[in-house]
């Protein structure tokens, strides 16, 4: 069965020139996709043209007359721009012509819309954005949320356990993946009141064999790959995400300057490119791009809006995988089951 | 004049056969120095002797029969182990024998024993901890809370960014130091209400020209170097601090074994040491060891606990700049000037 995915084609730092490469790309590399290109239909009609793709039989194009830009503002993203490509492709999601969709755009718009065009599942009282990082054993680390929700309940951190565990089951096929609690300190008196009642909810669905909840975790083992999932509220998320995203920069230009010192570092580097490749590749962030919008009525990716074709195409993989792998389906199965009350449907007190 | 720094000898993961190395070195590069080794007496005569410094007219020694061990709870700390090297040392500072302590104890229990034996600065609800990272500017940036206060409210964080700024002012000699709040965003519709409100308040402190607040931050920027300072509480500052942390690990393990991997990336390795050394030295821990109690009546400062001498050095030069920077006197003048009412003492609702 083919699994088609809508892509925002205009969304990102780059647009087209970016998102129409990694489709063409991705859509050669897997028989069983098709994707919808949502946008201008004359600039992405050009670059598939520029591409030798525009009689591909597994792309189509929607036009979309408008796109939301970095610096729109949610009113302007909702009720302005109603014919954007962001949320002319999250449409053809709500109406069963695409099982994922991807874009680029704005995070915060990119909720926003697909909130209400979308609207939430059944039992989840707040979407979250989940991402994956390297760990020190070669494998992901799941981490929700990474800045939908700043101010966060115990209830919201619980459903964000039970989500991501449901995507981590379902992307990695682990049967029983292990959630960690985002926490200063490993045992139960640390942290805040909200962090201390999160761990006595996921205890008790631990107890009863519902969920596989390890405990407390520290920053460092989002690394170490303690667990295949590390709950926190988005607050904490996005300023850590940001900080390991800022230190990886940094990290990188130092290498880069010291190798390129002098013709001696020089040539070293040269010799030992090999190497060097293999520790960009190993940390290349690109692998990783694709965070999931996770507890909407469909799914939703969001891709980095600085990544190029490479990264892109990630992200449109992590879409088509998680399509496949019916993550909605299992996440409506699990959150029926483990939602003991569901409070009434609420606003979020803010998203960034 | 001298300076009296006193050093808890039997802190941290190694005790004495670090922080003797590292304070024969120190009080030899360091004429203006004078330190107290606290500690078993016969344990510290013996490493002084091992490295024939037991004659150094400037090193002295302060019997201490107990120490405070990384899995003693705060009451252990506190109400049993009272002739603790620890707490001794900090006695020291209480009694105006010493200016300063260094200790690379469990930092829930040289916090509370600090905040116990030298109590809390007047005008201050709760001492934090600030501790320095590297950035792209070759500076540094200090960061704080790490760690003290899970819970806070924005005059809370407002305080951190007094004592911050005064420290950075001493410490680095910059007039007026930069000030940014830790955020999900830049813009000052984003965040929870804590961050907005401390917002505003730091931003009327700034219009008087009170303090240099630079706006929001994000994780990112403590990289860039965007500001001198970073406020946040310590539930984010700690989680955050770790996760870098382990990054760094994680990265150096990448490095480390890609170089190893083969003959020609080993001889890659070789020719290119240079920029490896350098790799190394920009990025070591070591230079920014040394976390500021912030906020008490007399300074602590936190090594980290698996710190080696080279490294614990650089704790006991961070307490040494300190107090030759009369950084206690600059942190009363000021808290007494910007502090506009001050909430009745309170017991902080958690520490890590």
């Amino acid at each position: 069965m083919t699994i088609k995915i809508s892509i925002d084609c205009m969304g990102g730092d780059h647009g087209p020139s970016v998102t129409i490469p990694a489709a063409i790309s991705f859509v050669n590399s897997e028989p069983g996709a098709e994707l919808i290109l949502v946008g201008m239909e004359d600039v992405i009609r050009a670059e598939l043209k520029k591409h030798k793709a525009d009689a591909h039989p597994r792309l189509s194009i929607v036009h979309a007359s408008e796109q939301i830009t970095m610096d729109d503002t949610l009113e302007v993203a909702l009720r302005r721009k109603k014919d954007s490509s962001m949320r002319v492709a999250i449409e053809l999601v709500k109406d069963a012509k695409a099982q994922a969709s991807v874009s680029a755009g704005n995070t915060a718009a990119l909720m926003a819309v697909s909130r209400y065009v979308l609207k939430t599942m059944a039992g989840v009282d707040r979407p979250a954005i989940c991402s994956i990082l390297p760990n020190q054993k070669d494998g992901p680390t799941y981490m929700l949320d990474l800045g939908a929700n700043v101010d966060c309940e115990p209830h919201h951190l619980h459903q964000f356990a039970i989500m991501g565990s449901v995507l981590v089951a379902a992307m990695e096929g682990i049967a029983r993946p292990t959630i960690g609690l985002l926490n200063v300190g490993t045992e139960d008196i640390k942290g805040n009141d909200v962090v201390k009642q999160t761990a006595k909810l996921l205890q008790a669905d631990h107890e009863r064999g519902a969920l596989n909840f390890f405990g407390n975790v520290e920053g460092n083992d989002i690394f170490k790959g303690t667990t295949d999932i590390v709950v926190c509220d988005g607050f904490v998320g996005n300023v850590t995400l940001k900080a390991i995203e800022g230190m990886a920069r940094f990290f990188k230009g130092v290498v880069f300057s010291e190798f390129k010192r002098n013709p001696l570092t020089m040539l070293g580097a040269l010799i030992g490119r090999g190497a060097l490749r293999a520790i960009a590749k190993r940390l290349n962030p690109s692998r990783y791009n694709g965070a999931s919008l996770l507890g909407l009525r469909g799914l939703v990716i969001k891709s980095h809006g600085g990544a190029d074709a490479y990264s892109y195409e990630w992200a449109i993989r992590r879409a088509f995988e998680a399509a496949k792998n019916d993550v909605q389906a299992h996440l409506s199965t699990m959150i029926a089951e483990l939602m003991p009350r569901v409070p009434a449907q609420e606003e979020p007190s803010s998203t960034i």
